[in-house]
């Protein structure tokens, strides 16, 4: 395993590998602090491609101001060891000044796609994911790139960007990795005390709720579905709800109240974000409502 | 040559290309309607590469309300038998359904850079220039790219977005094409009347009567060069000025008016863009002042 902290590193790295004809070339960006759910992403890769490549990369852009950019849990160490145990050929650190070396000026951004869900409560946020994702495939020049399902915003976002941009790469979606008890994996969940992280379970049973209430019929509408959702989070008194929407996906286009969700095609998304004490929890299941509910 | 009209096309024909060691790759966009200033791009490009790409494609996303997209002049049999001459290997020609066959929520942009000169009279232009030729360098790939300094400041908003964003490509300036008279060669130059065409010559006149007060030391400051821009082309009765500024070349900072020139270090440009009738025609003159001033 190579671990390289520059550009110019990277791309002799890479052309190494191109050269010996280790290719295709798979693709994980990271924040680091990984855990099981990167390590899901980086088998992926190890499957599909001959080349895996991970950056580690926590990016100011994409924080808002009080946000948690400067205390977002980093371990070089750890990461390092995870990323060699899975494989990877490839490892990207650049520090802020080598991914930012003039104040940037140019900006990627995807409409409408990024002004629901997270998109309004982190304004900004999808433009400094866009813009350095953009980078960075410029910079590894990847045939696929992975990304974990719990961020289904981020993934819908970057599909439409890859084919507005013609960009040669595919997104390559991976499934949510969760907790024996459901709670999905996150970089964050050690900032939950453990009376928060016994709370945070709510998110994950309201989905199941909500779910298994479609498949018996007694949920039929988006209306219907939020109230399930909220009704179950709300039984935490730790949960401050940020949103609990349902969606179509990957358009994220608002259900209205009264829509019998029998009657959308495609798929549709539950999504949440809920805050317990300072931090900032998020969830989703995507689902297709036709198959969901042809048993009733 | 090979004329190819679908992206998917394109992709097979360079495949070929590098399966055959013809690269480097050099790719010259243009709108068509080719004139000698774009014959020189494509001379320059079969210089520096073993391939040349030439797109042509008049993209509606940079083009105003009320600009002339419905009515640029377009003539494909004239452009390829001027591609053929000069020994272009793949002419690109998509339909704007093939470049946007889903509405485009994607933009790449370029702040700052953008707002003087061309940007502030044409509100939106740049970045539908820098999103085209964003989707266009991904489906060329190319090493380099060829653009005519006529239009200095788009030369210098892609500059920064190769930059800002890392892309693998090298943005190659060629010097303005003139006519014997001095005027700059423009697919536009056809909706000129002969009185506008005479008049026109004000741009060019004005740029070498500035240029040699500054030699002469005649002219010192940002005020006394505007001054004479302005009063050169305000001999023409049917000429309307947009702008006539000086500013720094490639950032584009505004000078002060009593600013000395040759205390610039680095380079500047005097940029004009003027109407005749309904025609808008832009020029300009890049210089170091240091180099120009040095013999007063």
């Amino acid at each position: 395993m190579r671990v390289v902290r520059s550009v110019e590193h990277l791309r002799e790295a890479l052309e190494y590998m191109r050269r010996g004809g280790h290719t295709p070339i798979g693709f994980v960006p990271t924040m680091g602090f990984l855990h099981e759910g990167h390590a899901s992403l980086l088998r992926r890769a190890g499957e599909m491609s001959n080349t895996v490549v991970m950056s580690i990369f926590v990016n100011p852009l994409q924080f808002g101001p009080g946000e948690d950019f400067e205390s977002y849990p980093r371990d070089e160490r750890r990461d390092l060891e995870l990323a060699e145990r899975e494989g990877v050929d490839i490892v990207f650190i650049p520090t802020v000044e080598e991914m930012y070396p003039q104040p940037i000026r140019s900006k990627v951004s995807v409409a409408s796609l990024t002004t629901q869900l997270c998109g309004a409560s982190r304004p900004g946020h999808f433009d400094g994911v866009t813009t350095v994702v953009s980078k960075l495939f410029n910079m590894v020049q990847p045939d696929y790139a992975f990304f974990g399902l719990k961020d289904a915003q981020q993934v819908a976002v970057l599909r439409r960007m890859v084919s507005d941009l013609n960009m040669n790469v595919e997104i390559v979606p991976c499934p949510i990795v969760r907790e024996g008890d459901g709670l999905a994996l996150s970089s964050r969940n050690v900032y939950l005390s453990e009376e928060e992280r016994t709370q945070a379970l709510v998110l994950s049973r309201s989905l199941r709720t909500a779910r298994e209430a479609l498949e018996e019929g007694k949920a039929r509408t988006a209306a219907d579905i939020r109230e399930l959702l909220v009704s179950v989070i709300s039984s935490s008194p730790l949960a401050v709800i940020e949103y609990a929407e349902i969606l179509t996906f990957p358009d994220l286009e608002v259900l209205e109240t009264d829509d019998l969700l029998t009657n959308v095609d495609g798929e549709i998304i539950m999504a949440l974000a809920v805050k317990f004490g300072r931090t900032r929890l998020i969830d989703n299941n995507v689902f297709t409502p036709k198959e969901v509910a042809t048993l009733v």
